[in-house]
C-alpha cells in the first residue's frame, strides 16, 4: 500500500507489480469517492479511467511523453499520480486545485482542455513541433468529445500525416455526458460488439515477416481488406486497436505497450464503465454523478439541503418551455446539454420536438437556422462559454439573415467551480457585435418567462441569458402568460447615483441599497441590446453619476455602450463600471468567492453605490 | 436552342430531351465563359457543375423541393436556370447580382452559404421543419466543404436520422479550392478508383424482394457486408451511390432519379472536372480560375494591367515570410488559403514548415496553439471573415493561455465583390474582447514588415490585419529588417481636428488632407490594441475634436475605446466616428463603390475632416 498523499511524482509506478497496480487502482477509487463526496466534482468519468490512466503512466515515460486529457475533468487520477492527492481537500475551491488541467499547477499538465475536442489538433501541433520525434503524445478522449467538428478536423489532418504517429485513446463509456447521439455513436456501438482483438499487425506478422509488411504497404492493405472491414477510423487513416476492456489493468497495459510501438497514427478503443466501482454512480443513467455536489458516500444521496421551492434558472427555463409547448409547437435544439439544462422532462414529453445533437455547437446553430427558414419557432440552448463555438454560425447564418431564433444562454456570468475555461463573461460582447441581435437578461423567474414570451413574438434573433445558480420559486404558481416588451425598469428611485445592471444581481443590489439606506436609483437594464433610450435618458438627466455593474468583461460591456451614448448625446455624467478588467482570466471557486476577490463583493458594491 | 436571357423559371427543362439538355449544357458553358471573362467571378467550379445542376432541375421539382449550394459560388448555373441570365452583366457589381446565394434575389435561393459546410446542418433543420415530408432537400456540396467540422457534425446527425432522407450530392472535383488535404480526401481518392456502381439496393433487390430487405434491416446489413466494404459515408449511416461521371448528363439524371426515391439518408458521389469545357481552366492546377478577374476568353490571359511593382498585401506577407524563413525557423498554418494568400512559393521552399489544413479553421488554431506550446513560432493565416470560425479556439486556447501565435488576418475591412457573407468588419471587435490580444494594422508594406518583425519577438498572441487590395511596392527593395514597436504615429500635424485611423486608409487620408489643404492632424493608430496612450493623450490634449475612421462595425471599434478612455480620464473632446452602423450588412460591389455608398467616399471623408 502506498500513501497517495505522499506521492511526489509518478516514477513509483514503474516499479510496481500488476497486483500492486490493481491495489493502487482501488485505493484511488476509494480516495476519489471519499474526497468528491465531500467537495463535489466530476466523479463518474474519473472512476472510469483509473486503470487506463495508471497504465499510461506505467507504459509511457511521463518525464518525456505528453498526456492530454479531453476534456480535462477526467484528469483526477492523473492529478493523484503526479503528486496532487493532498490538494483534493480544496478541489475546485477558490485558490485550491482546479478540476481541469491547469498548466500553472503542474509540469505534467500540458493542455488546458476545458472545451471539448481540442486535444487532437493540439497534439498535431505538438508532434510537428517536436522535431526529433523523441516524445510520444497521447490523448485520452471521450466518446462524446471525439464526435465534435474540431475533433474530426484534427482526425482528418492526423490521419493523413503518417509520420507523426499520434496515439489516441478513445475512452468509450457508452454515455458521453449523458447519452451519446449521432451516427458515429452508432458506429461505436457496432465496434463494441466486435468479439476479437483487431490488432491487425499481429495477425499480419503471423502471416508475413515484419519486413515484408513494413515495405509493401499495398500488400498490407490488400491482406487487411481480406481479414476485416475498415471501420471509420481506419477510413480516416488510423490503425485501430480494440475494443479492449478499459477497466482491466492488464489488458490496458498490454494494449498500450502495443500501440506505443506504432509508427503510424493509432486509435486504441477502450471500453470503460462510467462510475466504475461505486454502485450509485455505476447505476446512474442520467449523468447525475457526472458533475456532482457533496453527497453521502454511503447512500449516494446529495447532501445539499434544498430550501422549499429552490430551483435553478435552468429548471425555470425547462419548466417554462414545457408549459409553453402545451399550447404552441416549437423545437428545442441543444448540444449535449439535456441533463445540464434539465431538459429531460421536455425531451420525454415531446421527443419529436427535442434535439440534443451531442457536442456539436456549430451544427446546432445551423440546424436551428434551417428550422427558422421553414417558419418554425426554435429555441437553441447553449451554456454561455460553449456558445463561443458557434460564433460564426450565429453571426453569419442566424443574425445576418435576421432569422427569429431564440437563443437561451445558460451559465451566463461567473460560472463558479468549473473555472477559467468556462466563464460566461464574453457572450454579451460577442452577441453585441452581431447585426440584428437582441440581448436580454431577466432578473427573476417571472421576468424570464415574460422575456421568453416576448421572444416567441419577436421577428429576429434574440439571446436570453441567465446565470448558474438557484432561486426560490414555486414553478407551479408562476404566471406563464406575462410578457415583457423590450424596456428597462427603475426598481428604486433615489437622489444620488443611478445604478444600472441586469440579471438577478439587480435584485441583490436593491436589497443592499435598502438595507444600507443608500439614496441611489436602481435601473434594471433587462434588455441589454437595444438599450431602452427613454429610460437611459431619464437616468442620465436625473443623476450626476451612473454606476454600471456587470459580471462580464469590460470590453464590449453595456457600460461601454452607455458611455458612448452619453458622449454622442452630450451628456457629461460621471459614468463608472464595475466589471472584469480586459485581460483578466477568472479562476475557479464558488461564485461568491470569485466575485468577492474581483471587486464585486457586497462591500465593494455598497461602497461604490454611495456617492464618493 | 433556347435564349438563356428569356428564361423566366426552370419549368422549361422538364420538357426537354436529353439531346436538348446536352445542348443547353454547352450553351450555358459558353455563356459562363463569355460573361465571366468580362466581369470576373467564380469560373471553374461552375463549369464543373453544369450537368449535375441541370439534372437536379430535370429530376426534382424546384417549385417544391429545395436546393442548397455549398458554397454558394457554385450556383451560377442555378442562377441562369432560375431566370437570372440577364443579371450576369452586373455580376458581383454594386447593386448587381450577387456571386453567392441571396434570398432577396430569388425565391429559388434558399440558403445563403457564403462560409462553407453549413448546408448539411441547415438541411437537417429544414427537413425536420418540413413536417409532412413532402419536399426533398438536396445539397450540392464540394469535396473541400464536406471535410470541415460543421459538415461532419451535420453528417453525424443526419446519418442517425433515417426518417429525414436528406440527399447530398458530393461534388468531387478532386481539387477543392486548390488541392484537397486530409485523410478524407485520400478516402475519396480510393472511392474514385471503384470501378462498379455501388447502388446497393439494386443489388439487394436483385437477391431479395423489396419487402424483405425493407423489413429486415439486420439481414440487409449482413448481405451488404458480404457484397462490399462500408466506406466512411456508410459508416456514418448514409446510403452511398457512385462514383458517377458528373459531366455525363445522362448518368447524372439516372443517378438522381434513383436517389430521389431513397427513403434514407443518401450521398451521391459525383466526379466532375473543375473548369470543364474551357481549356485554360481545365488545365489550371493552381486555382487561378477558381475566382478570377476579367480575362481574354480566347487565350485565358488576365486582362488586368498590372502597374509596375503592383502587388497585393497577401503577396507582401508571403514574400516577407519567405524572406524571414531564410534566417529563422517557424511554421505557417492556414486553412485552405494557400492560393488565396499567395503562399505557393513558401510552401514549395519549406514544405515541412507549411501546413494548409484544408477548410478546418478550428483545427488550424488549436494546431498552432500546440506548436506554440512546444516553443515554436507559428504564423496562423486566415481571411478576416473565416477567422470567425475559430473564435472559441483563438479565445480559449490561444489568447487565454497567452500563447505567442502570430495571427495574420487577410481581407480585413470591406472585402468587395464577395459581399455580405465575406466582409472583414467584425474581426477587430472579436479579437478585442479576448484577453492578452494585441491587434495591429500597418499602413503600408514597410510597416507591415516592421510589425511582423515585432510580432516574432512578442511574448503573446498578436493579430496583424491587412486589406484586400493592391499597393505599389518593389518587394525586393523592402527593408526586411525594420521593426515597429507598439506605438501610434502622427503623420501630419495640424491645428483643427485630429483624425485617427489605421491601415492603408491612413495614407489616403494624409493625401486627401494635403490636397485639400485641411489643417488637421492625422494619427496612425497602427496598434489598435493596446492603444498608445501617450499619443492618444497628446491628441486629446491638443485637439478639440477627434475623428476616428474605420472600415469596421461601430460596435467594438477603436472609436468606442477612445470614447471610453476619454470619458474615464475626464477629457471632454468631441469625438466622432466614421464606421459602419451596428445593424448594417454590407452588400457586394467594388470596395470603393461600397465605401462610397456607406459614408466613406473621399467627399464624405473630406467633409468630416474639416471642422464643422
Amino acid at each position: 500500500m502506498i500513501d497517495l498523499l505522499e506521492i511526489k511524482d509518478p516514477s513509483f509506478i514503474k516499479d510496481m507489480s500488476i497486483k500492486e497496480l490493481k491495489e493502487l487502482a482501488w485505493q484511488i477509487r476509494e480516495f476519489l469517492v471519499d474526497h468528491i463526496s465531500k467537495t463535489g466534482g466530476h466523479l463518474s468519468s474519473n472512476l472510469g479511467v483509473v486503470e487506463i490512466t495508471i497504465a499510461m503512466y506505467y507504459v509511457f515515460d511521463p518525464e518525456k511523453d505528453k498526456f492530454l486529457f479531453d476534456v480535462g475533468h477526467q484528469s483526477y487520477v492523473h492529478k493523484i499520480l503526479t503528486g496532487r492527492a493532498k490538494d483534493f481537500e480544496n478541489l475546485r475551491q477558490f485558490g485550491g486545485m482546479s478540476g481541469y488541467i491547469r498548466r500553472e499547477e503542474s509540469k505534467y499538465d500540458i493542455w488546458e482542455s476545458g472545451h471539448s475536442s481540442t486535444t487532437i489538433s493540439a497534439m498535431a501541433g505538438m508532434l510537428i513541433g517536436n522535431e526529433n520525434k523523441s516524445e510520444k503524445v497521447v490523448s485520452l478522449i471521450g466518446d462524446s468529445s471525439i464526435m465534435n467538428g474540431v475533433a474530426f478536423e484534427g482526425l482528418n489532418f492526423l490521419g493523413s500525416q503518417s509520420k507523426l504517429a499520434p496515439i489516441i485513446i478513445l475512452n468509450d463509456n457508452k454515455m458521453g455526458i449523458s447519452k451519446s447521439v449521432g451516427a458515429l455513436s452508432k458506429a461505436l456501438s457496432r465496434l463494441r460488439g466486435t468479439r476479437f482483438w483487431r490488432g491487425f499487425k499481429r495477425v499480419l506478422n503471423f502471416i508475413f515477416p515484419t519486413f515484408i509488411t513494413n515495405r509493401f504497404h499495398q500488400l498490407k492493405r490488400g491482406v487487411k481488406a481480406f481479414i476485416q472491414h475498415d471501420n471509420i477510423f481506419e477510413d480516416l487513416g488510423f490503425d485501430y486497436y480494440g475494443p479492449i476492456k478499459g477497466n482491466d489493468l492488464r489488458a490496458c497495459i498490454k494494449a498500450l505497450q502495443r500501440v506505443q510501438k506504432n509508427t503510424e497514427p493509432v486509435i486504441l478503443h477502450v471500453i470503460t464503465q462510467k462510475g466504475k466501482g461505486y454502485a450509485p454512480s455505476e447505476l446512474d443513467q442520467e449523468g447525475s454523478f457526472h458533475g456532482v455536489g457533496p453527497f453521502d458516500k454511503h447512500t449516494g444521496k446529495s447532501l445539499k439541503v434544498l430550501k422549499p421551492n429552490e430551483c435553478s434558472y435552468s429548471e425555470v427555463v425547462s419548466h417554462y418551455l414545457k408549459t409553453k409547448r402545451e399550447t404552441e409547437q416549437f423545437y428545442v435544439v441543444t448540444p449535449a446539454m439535456k441533463a445540464g439544462a434539465k431538459l429531460e422532462k421536455f425531451a420525454e414529453s415531446y421527443p419529436n420536438d427535442f434535439y440534443d445533437v451531442g457536442i456539436a455547437e456549430e451544427h446546432a446553430a445551423d440546424m436551428a437556422a434551417g428550422m427558422a427558414l421553414k417558419d418554425k419557432k426554435v429555441v437553441l440552448l447553449y451554456y454561455s462559454t460553449f456558445s463561443q463555438r458557434a460564433f460564426d454560425q450565429v453571426l453569419n447564418d442566424i443574425a445576418r439573415q435576421n432569422l427569429p431564433v431564440i437563443i437561451g444562454i445558460d451559465r451566463a456570468g461567473v460560472v463558479g467551480e468549473d473555472g477559467a475555461t468556462h466563464q460566461g463573461i464574453y457572450d454579451i460582447a460577442m452577441f453585441k457585435l452581431m447585426p440584428n441581435m437582441t440581448i436580454a437578461m431577466p432578473r427573476n423567474p417571472e421576468e424570464l418567462v415574460g422575456i421568453f414570451n416576448y421572444a416567441f413574438t419577436h421577428q429576429g434573433p434574440i439571446v436570453i441569458r441567465y446565470p448558474r445558480g438557484c432561486v426560490i420559486q414555486n414553478l407551479y404558481t408562476l404566471d406563464y402568460k406575462n410578457m415583457i416588451l423590450p424596456s428597462w425598469e427603475f426598481l428604486k428611485r433615489g437622489h444620488q447615483k443611478c445604478v444600472i445592471s441586469y440579471g438577478p444581481d439587480v435584485e441583490r443590489f436593491v436589497k443592499l441599497a435598502e438595507e444600507n439606506e443608500i439614496d441611489c436609483s436602481i435601473l434594471d437594464a433587462r434588455y441589454i441590446r437595444p438599450m431602452d433610450l427613454i429610460a437611459l435618458e431619464e437616468a442620465l438627466k436625473t443623476h450626476d453619476q451612473i454606476l454600471v455593474i456587470e459580471q462580464t468583461t469590460i470590453r464590449g460591456s453595456l457600460y461601454e455602450d452607455i458611455v458612448v451614448y452619453a458622449h454622442e448625446h452630450q451628456f457629461t455624467n460621471k459614468i463608472e463600471s464595475i466589471s472584469f478588467a480586459e485581460n483578466l482570466t477568472l479562476p475557479h471557486g464558488k461564485i461568491q468567492d470569485v466575485l468577492d476577490h474581483y471587486g464585486m463583493s457586497n462591500e465593494d458594491i455598497i461602497k461604490k453605490m454611495r456617492v464618493d
